[in-house]
């Protein structure tokens, strides 16, 4: 692959150069686009009246994802495009999906996919090909892909063999916010510690393997629900290394000021993930969806950066 | 939705009347096609020099899949399309991936997606959508559709609930044939049991809300590789009414012979799933890929329906 530089190294230069470390989640619902979207009278492509219900319905996500990005964009370092979103529209939904990570990248941002990938092998290898580079054929193009640890660490190294050619990197599940998590994740393990502190130690394994060497971060980070605060210092201290995608901040009850151990080994080892707070910001604040997007990303941006 | 049976009873019904429990699984490797297929001299759509990479190979790999599905049909109930091996080729895999379901629908087999999904709510909600039907967007309609259980409950039931609209059902991961499935799968719990037992308590719990009420199977089932069969009695325990998706007989090991647990409650509570020993049957037996594949699928449902 073309030598670019670790995936850390690369994510903690932008994080410096634009005092961020705001990620966009593009979640798109055809039934909740920006009116302008909604309408597809936007810059997408013109489709004639025959076209199927799914391609309609993708060129409007386009649009809306396009503006969405152009918004907010001075104000995050990376797209977080929810896959079922689009996987959902077919093959539409995948074309629209390489579209909105061309354009995340004309802006400047990552690509972080958020497919919570798993398998075994081979099958792990097919999946990575699609979001990396490398295969037969173009993937995606992703900076990242989440991964789901469930099937154990030899999923994950078929995963992470393909992502390092192609200079990316994994996000793995370890303790996400919702109620169900505790079902599992929480589940205390006869030699100590739960399942999501093993899965941790799993984690921190893989990741050590390949750490940036300019900001000692690993390749392979962690999912960490935002709403449980209480486990990100645990977290930490079994994933010292580790980039810490946090979603779950506004929306879903989060809040920024409780992040501060993420941060704590570097100003790149937190990314603040929000969706539908930026997104649907002027169902609350009254102005324009864009000016409400900015506003809100901005606002979350300054709330981070301000914690180290 | 239209009113369809219950997916189990549909299922049971399918195996009494093939006298089959083999479920062909289509892993296509565009560098592993059949010979007709590779060269795309096949019955699929003529493309120009032009095409991308990627629509040559989803065009190959479905021409692969309709002959494969040709050869075999008579000996099997069902397809287990790898969804990774389509998805990896972007917007025309996926179209491929619907042509494949369609052509196995046609064949008289019901269709398992191999997705391994696994997501919260509203996530969730959107990959059911794309896999089954209900959706704004028409959906790949499939029978089920393979889940990851490390988000817990309530993420599966996010599945189940799209799922049980359409009448079809989920096979959700229990305790799967890598050698990395040890590192958590197998972790003993301070309660008592492993990781996978708890998460089988967990499906049961779920399939045992919807039962078909002629087989008295779950519409919820497990998967667990058939390399392991020590587990199998025990999972049958855990999980009496639940429809087994055994992986990893044949190519990665695992005997027929052993599966016997699983056909305990009913004969359609195992279903036997096979890929790479029958599409590459051929490369042992001499003869061509058709007729090896056809004789070695044959092979596999009469030894498996020997068990009971």
């Amino acid at each position: 692959m073309a030598a670019r530089a670790h995936v850390a190294d690369r994510l903690a230069a932008l994080v410096a150069r634009r005092e961020s470390q705001v990620v966009l989640g593009l979640d798109p619902d055809p039934e909740r686009l920006w009116p302008k979207a909604a309408r597809h009278g936007g810059a997408g492509e013109a489709l004639d009246a025959d076209a199927a219900p799914a391609a309609h319905a993708a060129a409007a996500v386009l649009d809306h994802c396009r503006a969405v990005i152009d918004a907010v964009a001075p104000a995050v370092v990376a797209v977080k495009p929810q896959v079922a979103c689009f996987e959902r529209l077919g093959a539409p939904g995948w074309a629209a999906l390489g579209a909105v990570a061309d354009h995340a990248r004309s802006a400047g941002l990552f690509v972080l996919a958020d497919g919570k990938r798993g398998d075994i092998d081979v099958t792990a290898t097919a999946y990575a090909q699609g979001f990396f580079v490398g295969g037969a054929v173009a993937g995606l193009d992703a900076d990242a892909l989440t991964v789901n640890p469930y099937m154990g660490l030899d999923t994950l190294r078929s995963f992470a063999a393909v992502a390092r050619d192609a200079d990316a990197g994994l996000f793995a599940l370890v303790r996400t916010s919702n109620p169900g998590a505790a079902d599992v994740m929480d589940e205390p393990l006869a030699r100590g510690g739960t399942v999501w502190e093993r899965v941790a130690e799993l984690v921190a394994e893989l990741g050590d393997e390949r750490r940036g060497p300019e900001s000692g971060l690993a390749d392979v980070g962690a999912v960490l629900g935002a709403t449980q605060p209480e486990h990100l210092a645990r977290a930490r201290e079994l994933l010292p290394h580790a980039i810490f995608l946090l979603p779950g901040v506004g929306a879903q009850g989060g809040r920024v000021e409780d992040l501060e151990p993420a941060f704590a080994p570097h100003r790149a080892a937190g990314l603040v993930t929000a969706s539908r707070s930026i997104v649907r910001a002027h169902e609350q604040a009254g102005a324009s969806p864009a000016d409400a997007a900015r506003a809100e990303a901005e606002r979350l941006r300054a709330a981070a950066w301000a914690l180290g």
